[in-house]
């Protein structure tokens, strides 16, 4: 809640359009709708500049399908809805109109933004083939928030070249997010090459020593380049997002 | 080596301005200085919008005097040394004007950056006192590159109201670093208030299970607030570096 | 085995009421009821103000069914089942009228309390919506005991408002149970707005670094609020367990 | 800031006894006190039923006595001060009247609470003589709180004899403190003899394959008795904090 | 090989009864026999005091066939398998007789010894009723090789006067298993009570922070008893070879 | 790229015969042919020595087939697949010839190598049976290759006497691979035993405190013998690929 | 507390020897001595077989001397001290006579026992020369206590032939102790060559990937030969203390 | 001991050129010499092709000096010590002809190697200046045993132009080590860039999340690039001597 909302409120209890009583009232109701199992925050867009997402892992299709309900009543056009089984997007699918991409996960329920009103450029590179789920759950997230998104997928370190002559793309992004498994080396040397913000997103793929993801975790942790900075394992929508916000600034 | 400077290279070549075998001499010899122990990255200002930096943990005093006259003799107008030991800066003083920052271990060799021209704003804010350390090499490096600092220290989230009572801070700046150890709460508590980017820096303040900063690492890789990423435990200067660069965007 | 127990029979021996071997047997045999693959204590009501309960996972259907009607044979009125499957609870339901919710899998075998006796105030509180299984097995437990409880689910601190609303409720509670994943900040939040003890239940609930629970958990030890203490991940019974005992005093 | 405080504050705006404004700047000044390095919070002892504590680890004997000084001139009559080093509180000393427990590293400015106004009984129990720093801490924490405290060291299972010697006092305790090491296996075996919370506390107290505490902390965690809770490796104030505030319900 | 034998083929070299080639030759080929996929090795009850033992895990059930017929066709009696499925038990049985104890997946081909030709006394004692088929392949383990065992199960040490109540039988024992998951305490208890070897088996028992037995095995690593030793998490078999090996002596 | 053709592109541009345009182009679009979801490298067997290697975990049937068309279409005559599914398998041998081992899940897609042409010796040993599969994949990707590979199986060090007997099929190896799970020690013990390098794979054979495979990887990483090296767990594939890498030299 | 004690009070009460009361008394007074900070248990070589010892770490000299002269004057001959500083033998010497060694910390005050009246055999073997320390606590404690040791020190399994070429003194030990660092190795290979107990110390000898002692001990506890069990890091006490208990059966 | 020399002695026997007896006595006594402490290894040179070699950690300088002299003195012209304190150096020194190198703390004592000699090519990269002192132990123990080493020093991944301008030393190389901390990844991105082994050694350079090489572990064992093996962190000996090894194959 910031000041000014604050000062709002007070000055209509000073000036006796709302009573002391009410205002405690309006700080308590108004930010989100109780849904019982969710508080749908549907003052988010103002406080955050973004609508509220749908995490689908840990939620059952009735659960989903009521808050797109809530939040498509609430006037939102479209809602985002990442890690969705293809269950849940059938349930879904039923009652409101969707779009969904089966190897990230993401649903789209309600309108699509159309691509030629993307803005700015975000390059999503990955190390390898199976990175690319990941990878598309970040770059859907970046493109519903109205970013550009170019794709650049398997240019593991491994063969170096791969990327240098990627070079022209890397050179005009604006943030970089760069998702790799197994060592996660991309982000050291991606972070060499250019000089925007480059977002890590370690991957779980790999087997044996890669312990689930740590071992690209540690590595992108501890990048000797500079403007590298790291989210969770796995967690495309996190890089996507937060690559929208850099992109847009 | 990016695109244009290739394509020069080249066409000096076709235009027989130098010959092949110069060329490639060229592509070997250009980029950096070898001081035997160290190759100084001279064109990185150049590739990166930032001039290199020297990080001090490792390195002999000799070892720093020598790179920081390489890097000003090459036309640098000041260089930052990062954790850089008091006996260290007490040795390249002699030979250098240098600024020495003792709670951090940050020092800016050569001129300073008058603080007038700093633009933009990132707020770094603490979970505790012990974390200030960590946060001064952040704000300093962020100083360094001309950025404005606003300092939000001592604001942990088991009092949550002196958070609140800084909205207003947090609200117009363009990127927040969370510094903080034990538990790491700050980064996701401010990440649900603000819409910027946030840079969580996780800190080895604390004892016992926090393993050396892996409590307040693993807390802000999970966070539930979206727009927040991490870097490595104690590293004030990735996240002063990266601030920097977002908010310069 | 407390000191009058232990006196009562000396006693009895020393005025010849019954011989030093019987003395010895008494010892032996008095407090349980083997079952062959588990001992039923039937003196832990009064040893430690609670009958036993039936920890599920790990054992048949059978088993639990067996341990069931030993307990309610001995006089128990009622039979608390955690962690009990749906085929367990179909089974045991031929035999004895039981109560099952389904999503914490907690069973009430026997009578089931009502709810208007009911005493004190236990508040519960979950960061998210995939919290509320270990909440609810909390939650019911504190009920079985004669607790109060006061549900507060999807209060996660990356909207932080929203347990600013619910302020009243918290500060009426006698302790507060804070059940979350992820990053687990909910407990030091929580911490630093009431003065009465919050139990702390970290979940499994995230993916990737949270290493199954293991953030939540590392965060929630390293809390910075006073008043906080932690049970195991998913815990939701020892978190009901202990609450009640601290309401109840 | 409770509902209460809330409303007086805003009924004072309805009836026009101060201005919006000024409520505005109210919210955010009053709370606490800016040190610069730290926020010295002094409505925490109505907040929180207690004043704040200075937690020494990480400070510099200057901070800590500006901080006594802030606290004591605010009118506090005594302050607690944990894990301070030695050369700190002879610093200190130096200025303001303070007790301290070398052993412990427990000091406290200022007057210290007669003993005969002790209420309750606090049972604060160690596995071995290495254990008594952290036990110290708990009972020196909870007494300056104004509990009663009975210390029974040395008590560790692999002597179970030693503890149900022991029965009578922990019969009467209203809240337990069990502080251990090595395998941490007192606090299961307390737990399962009393009908008391019963606070564990892991100490780093061991070698080899205890890792720092882990050993006894896991153990901790995964008791098999109920009623057993747990906070950080050698956090002796947090239990003693915990136990002065379940004894005193 | 030891010096016995050496000594006694060089003789027989010596006394030229072979020729220096035939020993090396048999050296080298005598001791097991190679099936291809396996080494079974017919020397080891010589040297070793029992014959192979077949662990079932990672074997297809061809394989433990095979190996079976070739240990029994070698003059073996019985032969014990372990980890064995009940899908390669019933492959098994339809070609040689087989003894099989579903719960603990231990399979005896060939004779079973008859119970009366037992010697000595092994306790084996659980913490719970989910620990015993841990227990039980430690049991039918030391059985197979013609030990006494006595069953104490789920006598955890949250109600400790349940081991006190068994001291007799402990106390009579050549050697005592505990097996535990958990927090693992029982092993520290039962250690402190008898003065005879105690075998710890750390059992996977648990869940959330017992990270698949890590806890029960760092607790009785640390265990303040002395006479205690450790084996492998769940390893019944490791820990019923070395009680028989120690109660035989 | 190395410098011969770097310097032979420069001297087609300084002599005319392409242009700097062209040039730059050659050196961006060469190295790989780009399936959308993977970049082919078919001029890795120039740079490496050997051509790429299909990864087949995480990859779909489709993928696989697509990869193996576009590599024998480019003119390799063979492919080799490992980690490939049975599924994958019989999908991709309805379109090219391929053989497949179901226990190690490598496929080589196109001609298969005589044997006759082999040339060298390494020597794959394996601590039991187990890890066969493992060894299978190192044998056969050092085989397709076009080494020697000498198989020594269920040699593990607890029968020490095995290994010994097997000393003139190691004394005459140019390089041994040993296969191990569990506590890994076989490499130590064949390190010490020969004096060729020596490539430990840990295998994730075992259970309980093996962590899956981390204990051998540690053992393995620590062996007290010279000329060890390591790599990743069940990584038969790059020890295989290695291995013959040095039997070639 | 033994069933014979207890009977034997017992009876003295129903014979009116004692009377109840006091019989209470004994039960509770009797078993240790209280010095303050620690329980000196008297009773338990009459428990447990063998005179409490005094674990020097974590206590000053002056509380190590008191423990000492409590034990002396209750009768007991000489007392094992481990881990004990040459402070506090400095200290402890002046008062009472005393062995001590410097490299394993390990005193024995008051009388030594004559070497002539050792029994058995105990054969301590070590990986390599830094894990002597280790073995001689374990050796001074098995000799303490009254068993033979033979000390086998520097067989590392990299030189599998020092191991062999001790067979012999192997060959006729009652148990043996293996003690070694980095890979752990030693117990594997010494338990696949003996048929007697093996008692595996892991220690914290070697670096990086040694964790501290962890590769070793993981070794160790995923053994693949039979026989073996594994005490502490660096727990050379616990080692000689459980090889004089199985020597002595 | 390799089967002609089994062979030849027991031909010795048969032709009775020794008795039974010696020959077991030569078995025995003959491939080492026992100082007590140590067992130093004379035969080793035959049977691995290098001597043995002193690792100084954890040896006192007198321990140090008299394996010395025994190696001199049994016909070493060189003896390698690694890990030896700089006191240990000039202890030695007043006794033997000895080079030291303080960065890497190696010394050679005897007679040291000309350079002329040196064969083969091995080159020595690192990531940066701190990881040197690894690189030089690497270095310095491949010249010891007669390797031509190449170093390139701070080539690390984030200048990625760096390693490419140094591609021709790489294209040259018959073995490659690969010395970096952090983030690790020099060691994949060197191993696209070459056709010859590479071999890995992870450093603790670094901080935070690096946990004492740890991170540089995993990236390196994970791999992408194949012909990567790995040793143990900062094991700059074990990467030398392997890499000698195969450069002179």
């Amino acid at each position: 809640m910031n000041k000014d909302e604050l000062k709002s409120i007070l000055d209509d209890v000073a000036q006796g359009k709302i009573s002391a009583e009410d205002a405690a009232v309006k700080f308590k109701t108004e930010p989100f709708e109780d849904l019982g199992f969710a508080k749908v925050d549907h003052h988010r867009g103002v406080r955050q500049g973004a609508a509220e997402v749908i995490y689908g892992a840990g939620k059952t299709k009735e659960q989903i399908l009521k808050i797109v309900l809530a939040m498509l009543e609430h006037g939102e056009k479209s809602v985002l809805i990442t890690r969705m089984g293809k269950e849940a997007y059938e349930y879904v699918s039923k009652e409101v109109p969707i779009f969904y991409d089966e190897l990230s996960k993401v649903g789209i329920a309600g309108e699509k933004l159309p691509n030629e009103n993307k803005i700015g450029k975000i390059v999503i590179a990955t190390g390898g083939t199976s990175d690319i789920p990941v990878a598309e759950e970040a770059a859907l997230t970046a493109e519903f928030y109205g970013s550009n998104v170019f794709r650049l997928y398997d240019v593991g370190v491994s063969g170096v070249h791969r990327l240098i002559n990627s070079m022209d793309e890397l050179a005009t992004a604006k943030v970089v997010v760069a998702v790799a498994g197994m060592e996660g080396a991309l982000a050291s040397v991606v972070g060499g090459m250019v000089d925007c913000p480059v977002i890590a997103v370690p991957t779980s793929v790999g087997y044996g020593a890669n312990f689930g993801g740590l071992s690209a975790l540690l590595s992108m942790l501890n990048s000797c380049a500079s403007g590298v900075s790291v989210v969770n394992i796995d967690n495309g929508f996190g890089a996507g997002y937060l690559a929208n916000m850099i992109n847009k600034i």
